[in-house]
């Protein structure tokens, strides 16, 4: 897994301080567009040009089935991790419609799932196994499914670069997920997991115990893998398939040079993975939104992310991240198309 | 101004329900798109259909001049305000490439400057006078001037109606009209200056302490008038003519059933005059974005009103509710894109 550590260059410094110079000459009060004017000079570093774009943007779903669900942790039964897949591919979920009225290109990878997998034009088959193992009485996965994992996210980000994509959304699906989510934070971070857990698709107060009391649970299981909080040894006892990936692409694309957009809960659990595995990932990445899941502010603030967004979104898919993509095109469109003072005539302060 | 009083049909109530029952149809958690749920059931009940549409969206940029400037409120100069209908006109500002972008249909009406204004196809003339007077030595305007201004803004309603618009972005342009802002909304809800008064475009301490003096000078002035919180009077004594359009046009489109997305802390007070004036408005209205003006969050929170966006944006021209369109579309192409859980086949909870 050497791959992992390779050096991340950082954006380009010198077109950052270009990009607000540029932003200071335009007909606006310094720095009145806010959060905005960031994003455009950031993507202005990340590009090397004062005219950033984000065209070509592609989003992967990544979707995987967990062990966990045994437990009683998910208000949906697992077989709609499967269901999912396939309105994934006839555009009928949220991420799909989204996808199409963003005009990005869209896929979801299967990375494995306890039912069978339909097949389909925007289905990547890239199974590891029929879902983890339930991670209270095992690790979630062995050490060869997880270089697996992570190297299909590697090579997702590798063709991203060959199809000269600007931008990377992630997004996932997988009956069970918040909590394997959950149990990533807890273990990085060393938090409690009434501080972490929350309702996921909407489990009811009993529900959200029996998450609570299952990461515990596991947490005691794998406490001496977990002691020096490797981020590896993480995701070998309580991750899941599509998590590694997502942090396997984040990870590569920031060694390409491909800023991500990441989206909620789970996917900000993967960047949180990445950036402990190679903390210069870190400066690749995007938030687009702090969700409606309990954890996710407490886990954007120890990540010193500034979500785009605070819309309640709790749907996963990449759905929130997605629907955040017009505010960074905007943003450029601001950077690029706005007249400057003397070229408009008009008086500064 | 017996129009102003005209009644505003409250959105259908049947329609809501039916887009409410709809929602939970769809493929995803219940309730799991948050606040895009929603904006697309109350478009939904506005619009008296299952399928919302934004596609003819109307930005109209009222702009006017601020006799207050006289006190030193700003830090940009007066000529500024006609700089920028100049500027608007030529497609170079923040607003005028939003709109480029968004493909909505855009024009600046000039309600009244001190200086000569420019002509250009996307500028309507209804100027009012050169300017208001400086309220802290007389009333702002006489009630002639501020039936022209109202009924300014209901025309333009009135036009747009015409064009089929589907929603209207109202923005604002005017040197020193935070100050006429920030007088108004401390007149019609009993605060003191210091806690609504910001920083404008931009203003130092000094600067800032000169504005609530300001705000103070001209509240004790037109107490008499102020007394009982007219909101007429409150326009009277310390408004702006591109204010008080605004405030008529959201009323007029509240009449004709044309919804309104409010910028921010300008839109807001003229937000805040018309359902002071018409209370019914409010069901019409959407709060685009918390700005980063000191006040602008304590007026929201008393008009009950959740923004959709906290960018820290400080440019008015209608700027954060042209960034905050792409949400109410995506959240419209969600409502009527999605696959129910019986058409995909999806397993609910």
């Amino acid at each position: 897994m050497s791959w992992l550590y390779n050096s991340i260059t950082e954006p380009d410094a010198r077109w950052y301080e270009k990009a607000v110079s540029h932003q200071a000459q335009l007909t606006k009060p310094p720095g009145s567009l806010g959060i905005l004017e960031d994003v455009a000079v950031r993507l202005s570093a990340m590009q090397q040009t004062l005219s950033p774009s984000l065209e070509q943007v592609a989003i992967r779903i990544f979707a995987a089935d967990h062990g966990v669900v045994n437990e009683g942790v998910s208000a949906f039964p697992q077989a709609v991790t499967v269901e999912m897949i396939r309105n994934f591919n006839q555009g009928g979920a949220a991420i799909s419609v989204l996808a199409k009225s963003l005009a990005a290109d869209f896929a979801v990878v299967n990375m494995g799932t306890a039912n069978p997998a339909p097949e389909g034009d925007a289905i990547v088959q890239c199974p590891v196994a029929a879902g983890t193992q339930n991670f209270c009485s095992a690790p979630a996965m062995t050490s060869e499914q997880l270089n697996q994992a992570l190297k299909t996210g590697a090579d997702i980000a590798d063709q991203l670069q060959a199809e000269q994509t600007q931008l990377f959304i992630g997004g996932e699906m997988g009956i069970g997920n918040t909590t394997s989510a959950a149990a990533i934070i807890c273990a990085l971070l060393s938090l409690q997991p009434e501080a972490i857990v929350g309702r996921g698709t909407g489990v009811d107060e009993a529900g959200w115990q029996r998450k609570v009391d299952t990461v515990a649970s596991a947490l005691r299981l794998h406490q001496p893998a977990l002691a020096d909080q490797n981020p590896v040894q993480v995701l070998e006892c309580v991750g899941g398939f599509e998590i590694a990936a997502l942090a396997g692409c984040y990870l590569r694309c920031a060694q390409l040079g491909i800023p991500s957009l990441v989206d909620g809960f789970i996917c900000s659990a993967a960047a949180l993975l990445a950036t402990r595995i190679n903390p210069e990932c870190a400066a690749w990445l995007f938030f687009s939104h702090q969700s409606a899941e309990a954890g996710h502010g407490l886990l954007l603030e120890t990540m010193q992310a500034t979500p785009l967004l605070q819309l309640n979104l709790r749907l996963g898919e990449g759905s929130g991240a997605a629907v955040a993509l017009p505010l960074l095109r905007l943003a450029c469109d601001l950077h690029n198309g706005m007249a400057s003072f003397a070229e408009a005539g008009v008086s500064q302060s």
